[in-house]
């Protein structure tokens, strides 16, 4: 695993899709354990925001017309047919309770990947940013996809073991598997040849030190 | 999961890797699984052929000075030191049992994922496919980081099950997965988010059914 350590100068957080299609009681496609990580995401964005780290949100959201929908619709009847991901509706605003405040950064993206068609890496490079933090959910769609590109764009990635959700995946021919089973895959896969996997306690002591 | 169908003058087959880094006995990634895959793999490029589908082959391999090298060589010593993945050796030629033929392609990559800095999605787009076939090694990272990355740009994703091998994950803190455990999550999580997987078998008989 990588052993990068954490420059405040150089580092972003980035909170994958914590909006009310994912978080809110009841929503679509609800994640209980997204809004468990809150109380500990807020904390980290603070000591972030205490040390001029940008924190940079997203939230993914599709044209109400469909016109940048591709294959997404094809597999979700429910983002096709706009009874989730609809730019415009509350379902992608950011949930109450890890808001993003005056002065961090909002990203809507079409693709699971932040990266994909955003101005994400702009914004990062015009910072001089060479490490960024992941945290949000979906642990291995949106924000794995983000970690893998991160990577590829030669960002180190700083994956936190804690502050990423996910669900069980339903059986598709190879059996259900659990979301404590996937987020174990998910890490062990980051850790081997993404980056280093770290938790939000770690990356907290790193950064007290530094200040 | 997305029930495409393969419409072969919009279809490419896509063999990741197949290099005797990973292929070759006592390569320094040496995938024994990769080498077993062979003659399905050659079956299924040949009923391609037949078909006008264009075969891609890739190969990942860096520069012998590091310029393109970025955070894969703070991961991998034996990349940093052009142990392996280097342009221009034998490592990173195609292993010699499953040779690109006339007329195929071959793409030399950087990254994980194919369409990274490559003109893969130039060569796609040119003949007018939407839709890739993917197998080759391994099955989680460079070949899964390719089948999201395709999924993002809107090709229809057919992922072969039993067309791309993997390893044993070694335990970076949350236990070492076998590479059974790997190719189960990779799959459930590509059908449940990112395409349509399918056998080599299926797919042959789907072609067959075209012609």
């Amino acid at each position: 695993m990588a052993r990068w350590t954490i420059d405040p100068p150089k580092t972003a957080l980035i909170i994958i899709d914590m909006s009310n299609d994912f978080l809110k009681p009841g929503a679509p496609m609800e994640l209980p354990g997204g809004r468990a990580m809150i109380p500990h995401l807020n904390r980290l964005a603070q000591a972030c925001r205490a040390r001029s780290i940008p924190v940079i949100y997203t939230t993914h959201a599709h044209r109400p017309d469909g016109s940048d929908m591709g294959r997404m619709g094809d597999l979700f009847r429910n983002v096709r047919e706009g009874r989730m991901l609809s730019a415009g509706t509350e379902g992608v605003e950011i949930y109450p309770d890890i808001q993003p405040l005056p002065g961090d950064h909002l990203i809507e993206k079409r693709r699971y990947s932040a990266f994909q068609n955003t101005d994400l890496e702009l914004i990062l490079r015009n910072k001089g940013i060479d490490t960024v933090i992941i945290g949000g959910v979906a642990t291995n769609i949106c924000c794995e996809s983000t970690a893998r590109e991160a990577f590829f764009k030669d960002f180190k990635v700083v994956f936190l073991s804690d502050g990423n959700a996910t669900f069980d995946l339903p059986d598709r021919g190879w059996g259900r598997i659990p979301k404590e089973e996937v987020q174990r895959y998910v890490l062990t896969t980051l850790a081997w040849g993404f980056g280093r996997v770290a938790s939000i306690s770690e990356v907290l002591e790193e950064l007290e030190a530094t200040s």
